[in-house]
């Protein structure tokens, strides 16, 4: 089990490109997320659930879940493209399925189709309590564009 | 000019309702977003370009944006509704279609079509420079469910 | 495994139900589609490519694609609601990921989440070639809205 | 007026570009949807309402609806382009709004932003009875790639 895990990481040096470009998110430390698993085309974000990131009858808000599902799906894509490379979100939609309840959130995006300029993600979003119980309050899908390193791109 | 603005603002009541909806909102407040306008079927919302609420490259996050619009659209959707329901986002599909440059973001909400059970908004995000220049940064639509005034909801 | 898909089948009285209301729809007859399975909040829908099913390169047009993805989502929310139940699809979005190349393309409509009023499913297509290699041609996500038998609806 | 509506044609090169590659599309055929109007930008298609391209109750099927709207924004792109290009539909999200009655439907795709590699356009679909009266019963968003002519693509 141990190692099957150890398998699904992707390399350390995918895993520090992600990680740096993350760390350099200003919205993501202001919402308090962080990664929790970088596979090869499969990335984990956490967020816990806190007054900062609210909708008015205190569960999370839609926005919240959808910028970390967002997040989760680009930096998927992100672990399966050459070093010099970055990513663009295109576009997304999400279903909102049920409050988004829990002590935290936790989204995972995962790489579909990869292809030349384009990457596919599925994006879902889990309701997680303490004790282990989790519940999936989001589905989405995303497109993403490959774009070079400076940020500019091609979109 | 100015009666026209004036006519095509929400009554009194329900721009109040929406407003304290919004300032319950922990996460709205927290990314220092405020609505700027409420009309019938029309509600906007300003967020102000700082660090903490940016990618990896300075500009606005997609997360950001996103949440912005969808609560725009939110908004339109309740000032549409009577005094005693709310309304639950189902689900959202954006394309972002540049970076969101700009000194502000501004996200409108409009109502497509309001029936019984569902809503369906447009939404549109613009860039804002202080010196007056806009640019559309994202476009979106929006499907809402109204629910009873407790958050549960028949979703 | 044939005890297995015997029991994944839907009730004599379901599939009836759904192949009655899909005899009805014109556009599936006139595209050449039929349903090959029905299984409890999942349903598969075949269309043979032929000329009048195609677009300007001889697949097929990705508006047959999406019109056989979006009825077998419809058919598998219907399985899961009562018998005077019928369906509307609020909304969907769908990727074309790759040409809808194949002998026959194959839908797959698969419920995730099954409200009172909302049905979210999740939408695949598959090209298939006759020797039986199959590949993944687009991915959707669904909304639908449960309506009275007449098909007037609460939309 | 007349002039007007003259201004706004595309050239007789762009139109005859667009109206051949339609005429290529097995299935606009079979559905008996037909091009009426071709402007830099934005294409319209209409789709007469019959037993062929119906739903269970006798109104026009949502895949039916969808196949011209999709067709009509990628049409829409290519009058943008330049001549060797084509353009394949990466995805769409369509909201159905209301039944579609009327004699017939017409779909009117628009562009949105066209950029080098991606063109987004909005897509709305109207219910049109012969006495004039037209209603909104559907509304979209479409992302496109722009490919080499021979369909090949860099998705």
């Amino acid at each position: 089990m141990e190692d099957r895990k150890q398998q699904e990481q992707a390399s350390p040096a995918v895993r520090k490109r992600v990680q740096d470009n993350f760390d350099r998110q200003g919205l993501m430390a202001h919402l308090g997320a962080r990664i929790t698993e970088i596979a090869p085309g499969r990335v984990h974000i956490v967020l816990p659930s806190r007054p900062e990131v609210s909708q008015q009858h205190g569960f999370i808000h839609a926005g919240a879940t959808s910028a970390i599902a967002d997040s989760a799906g680009g930096y998927a894509a992100l672990t399966l493209l050459a070093d010099d490379s970055e990513v663009l979100t295109v576009e997304y939609k999400i279903n909102l399925l049920a409050p988004a309840v829990g002590d935290h959130i936790e989204a995972i995006g995962t790489v579909l189709r990869s292809g030349r300029t384009l990457t596919v993600c599925q994006l879902e979003v889990y309701g997680v309590r303490d004790d282990g119980e989790r519940k999936l309050v989001a589905n989405g899908q995303q497109t993403l564009i490959r774009v070079s390193g400076d940020g500019g791109g091609t979109r």
